[in-house]
């Protein structure tokens, strides 16, 4: 009937093709099923369940993948507490850094084949049509569509992006290792871009040893920087310099962290790269920050205030800037790095079925490095 | 039916759910003929008809626009000789600065509404997904969809437009004076941009009077920069000042071209845009660019090159850089500059049926002016 | 004998050539008197005292410029009463925006001419050979010698400065005008640079109809940006229009100032120049800017800070820049500016023996418009 | 006498202060002689004479270096011969490698000790106060004084060097392997800087195992670029990965080097630096760079063109843009890289004696590698 529908209807040519081609994609897709694992909150603050799911349908835009592996991140627990200022999609598939396969896909998406490996990440799709997306800032666009936020996201095995955002992952990549670029990379890379530095020039990592930051260090070291960092604990020195790291401050042992990290730099670092989440290492960084350099800000504690004195800033000439993910090409070429071997993510790998224990893990703080789930258990 | 359709097929929610929408768009767009008036040829050189054709049908991506006008453009010219080594569609309905109204859209359209006034320009359309549209390079990218070229175009009452290419006009603009903005207005305006001047600058434009140059010299001024211009002719100079031009240099007088313009600019003008397509005149400007100074190329004389001499190039430090048309926010920004009344294309309003002898006047050479077409007659 | 000394003495040839040299333009200079009237202080709060001072005598690489009249700045205020964070030498004659003829100079000074018009500013020199020199940024050397401030300045008829950093001033120009521009106006000029916009696009000035506010809106408007400005107080509306403003909000009529700049704007200012030296306006300027844009820090209201709420920092990607003064090329440009009409600063000229009562008015607050003293009464 | 003058003449105190301080630095660098060894020319292609020469005497401004060693240019068969558009100071020192130790400097000479170590490079002087000197363009002065070539250079035991420009060379750095660095690492850093690349984008180095062109892969390497390299003989591609070259396109046997180059990487090289003096590579180079990207000229053949084709210029647009050897930030940063172990150069150190056999090899086309010499032999 469908097929007579489409044949007959003179009027509807055109206009109904893509739902004929939807179809016929639809058939090579024949293995999907209709329901799937995945992990669901229905009220913020209230409980992960893993269970059974529907599968989503692609729109005509959107690519349906089938996700292998995701990253857990931060946000993720933000989205369930419901703590930040934008308002959530509830119930809710958490997870933006999705990395599988493209398992069928809307009738209108251009330049993807079935088959292809893909990523979810943070930018699930936005406009395309505002002054922002225009010039590549999507991500600040004001009608942003959000994965595992205001789109169901990555923590299920099945799941929807709209194809112009996808992340394009070449085929033959590791994708648990690739997961956490998605978002975690490309944030840190986004943002050392956003510092507007020169090969040559240094960089201070403040916040140097965790999650963003390790990764942080690393591709500013591919990037030709030099690079300072800041952190503090156990152990934490001897893996700022594995990463490729040149100088460290332990802000415990530091009695005069502006002192130091300009001393190191002579005259401070050109640029800095807050992922910290502390208000006063932010406010520090627009201290020791050299003339006319750039302070970057990129974790974004709650209710915090970055603060700056009128005089130096405008005399040492400098600029705080803030950075935020990033967009097509910031993704291509972050994961160009990693696929290169020049970043590397420390990931452990656990079931899809366990993470609401990591959600635990990182309300208690007690998180350490990044957690991939593994979404066939 | 179609409506239990839907309602009842439960396998195909969400993959048909872009088909009833798009019925639902019809229903309000009732009022569209099904064939149309409309200027087609069949081979190079061959005839250009004015003739019934049917109205085409909107992909799930595309607007349908009620072309009111359109410009006629050299490179109209050059799509029905077929000399550009760029392949051309045939049959081809040609025009590409198209002003109109949305009267459809396809299902997976964002941010239009029908009523929307809307331009049809150069770039139909692009892959959204290579490393050129990732960063706003979309006209050169690979997979290119131009209107006029390799898409029906604006010479018909009703044309299809990709929604995220198509440009957006604000209401209450006069549609046949916007229609050159489209491309000669874009064209001219990137081109400055390309630059990469400061206001206070000065920046000649080599064939100041023809249709892009006299829009050039009017956006030069409005971007505050100083502007000289260089052609020949009885009422050129006039013209040139008239338009806001500040120096002229009428080159079937000056013995020197490169003496005289280097002397007016104490020095060189910081930038050339080179819209005529003299050969030696892009030549010319190689040398009197003023150092580290940038020669922008925008005509595209048949199988001509630039030479420039490689000793004074590097001592002087000149750029040579190229600038095609425009893409989505030089688009925004040409059309806003002329919205405010700073720009103004001369034109003449024919109806479509007159095309042909457009186009006769076109390659006699003996065009002056914007010819713009009324698709109404 | 000097002359036999410089013939005789082989080992010195070389050496000494510059001293001979001196001599030489000291005799074409012999009309230079040894006394000369100024105001000078010896303490910070002290008297300012109108009398005659010796005439500086130039460094080998300094000019000595006949002041003909200077601008009275509110920096000069601080430095009488020594309330910022850098030291100021004592005894000073003050005073940075000095417009007069070359009447000496060093003998190691290259490219300038006695007779010449030249400006004393802010930067009276710096080092030329640090990071912050080599690239353009010699306001923010470590080493830099400040006119009224660390080196005695233009509230005299002949003062000293150092031939790189004197502003060069076109032949014919009237000094008495050009004289604001050497520190106000090169300041606004820097200011909308620093903001990196494109002509067309939205500037905020806040504090518009101030000495800096009033030039700092010429400048945006010959630049070709639509200038919003922000500002209170009778007429301040009209005089807003008349520099070429676009949009006016005042601030003490209303209500929401981040909402009816944003309405104004659609979206905000795509960059903000804050002059206004109000710590609460500076603070609103982080939120109603829009998305991408940058705010300009340029007011130092003393012990103030600039606070930005760090997530919609980060989300909305925003710039906060401090901008300090200018370069030479920046210093160039601002008079060309002006030198072509485009740019006027409305002064009230007085004698420089009247001084001492504008610097009362300044301290009352109670100055309007720019003063500029005639050091010739 | 001396004493007496300055202590009496009350009238010039302050325009001979500097001689008195230049009598004072005289004594203690009483050491220096006033005959050296250098390397002498009378006329263009005139024998290169070995000889004594009077030790120069710095002006106001200058430093005397006793060059240890310095490097020896191809720029320098140049000035020998009298073969390019800009006249040569004759008779004439050559050299403008030249690395040494300050020994003597001027009175105005400000920030150098006596001892500290600095280098000789091509740029002497320049105006300091054009506008290309004021956006550190001062290399494209039109007054530029060029070591070597308008101004005796380093091939003699003592040079002069104006303070503003002679390079600062760290303490502890080797002098010989440094001289190179002067010229031939800051042209080729600087190409790199004009080719704007970002980490991780592709640079065709064409010329790539020359002089120049070794350099230059290695800058690239330690920018985060990825290289192409063009070149061809014996050994090459083994030099060319030793130096952290990726991908190696041997001219000789490549059939297709547009091709080739752009199969490698995947569309073409982002930007590429021709350092080969062969004016059909540089040609071959506007076709295989990649859309958008840069061609840099850097290597200057005698009467040579680069020719691009207009439409493909355009269409693509690309920018080909010249790099004239590097400011003094360049300078700084290319000693930095080279410092910091990164850059090496080959070199051959031979007697100053052995110059005019350089110069022999240098015309017979046999020289491989970088020669230096040393002046103390």
């Amino acid at each position: 009937m469908l097929a007579s529908l489409t044949r007959n209807s003179t009027a509807l040519r055109g206009y109904a093709g893509g739902y004929a081609g939807a179809l016929r994609r639809l058939a090579t897709a024949a293995h999907i099923p209709t329901t799937q694992k995945g992990v669901i909150f229905y009220e913020h603050g209230g409980p992960l369940t893993y269970k059974d799911l529907p599968v989503p349908k692609p729109k005509p835009n959107e690519l349906l993948i089938n996700v292998k592996y995701s990253g857990v991140c931060h946000t993720d627990l933000h989205a369930w507490k419901g703590d930040w200022p934008l308002p959530v999609k509830l119930p809710l598939v958490g997870g933006h850094e999705g990395a599988g396969v493209v398992v069928a896909m809307g009738d209108n998406v251009k330049g993807w084949s079935l088959g292809d490996l893909a990523g979810i990440k943070w930018l699930n799709g936005s406009c395309m049509s505002c002054e922002l997306c225009e010039v590549g800032h999507e991500p600040s666009c004001e009608h942003a569509d959000l994965s595992g936020y205001t789109h169901d996201g990555s923590f299920q095995q099945y799941a929807t992006a709209d194809a112009v955002q996808a992340a394009r992952i070449p085929a033959g990549t590791d994708l648990a290792e690739a997961a956490p670029i998605l978002c975690a990379g490309v944030t840190a890379y986004k943002a050392l871009k956003s510092a507007a530095l020169m090969p040559g020039q240094w960089v201070c990592i403040s916040g140097a040893c965790g999650g963003l930051g390790s990764l942080a260090v690393q591709y500013a070291r591919a990037m030709g920087l030099r690079v300072i960092g800041i952190d503090g604990g156990e152990g934490k020195e001897e893996l700022f310099h594995k990463l490729g790291g040149e100088t460290f401050i332990d802000f415990r042992s530091c009695g005069d962290i502006v002192a130091a990290v300009q001393d190191a730099t002579r005259g401070g670092p050109h640029g800095v790269v807050n992922v910290s989440v502390s208000e006063s290492a932010i406010q520090l960084s627009t201290q020791y920050v050299r003339a006319t350099g750039t302070v970057v800000l990129v974790g974004m504690p709650a209710n915090a205030y970055v603060r700056s004195e009128v005089f130096s800033h405008v005399v040492k000439s400098i600029n705080i800037r803030g950075s935020y993910v990033g967009n097509r090409a910031d993704t291509r070429e972050a994961l160009d790095f990693f696929g290169r071997g020049l970043v590397k993510a420390p990931i452990k790998v656990v079931g899809l079925s366990e993470l609401p224990e990591v959600y635990e893990l990182m309300n208690a703080g007690e998180i350490l490095g990044r957690y991939v789930v593994d979404t066939a258990r």
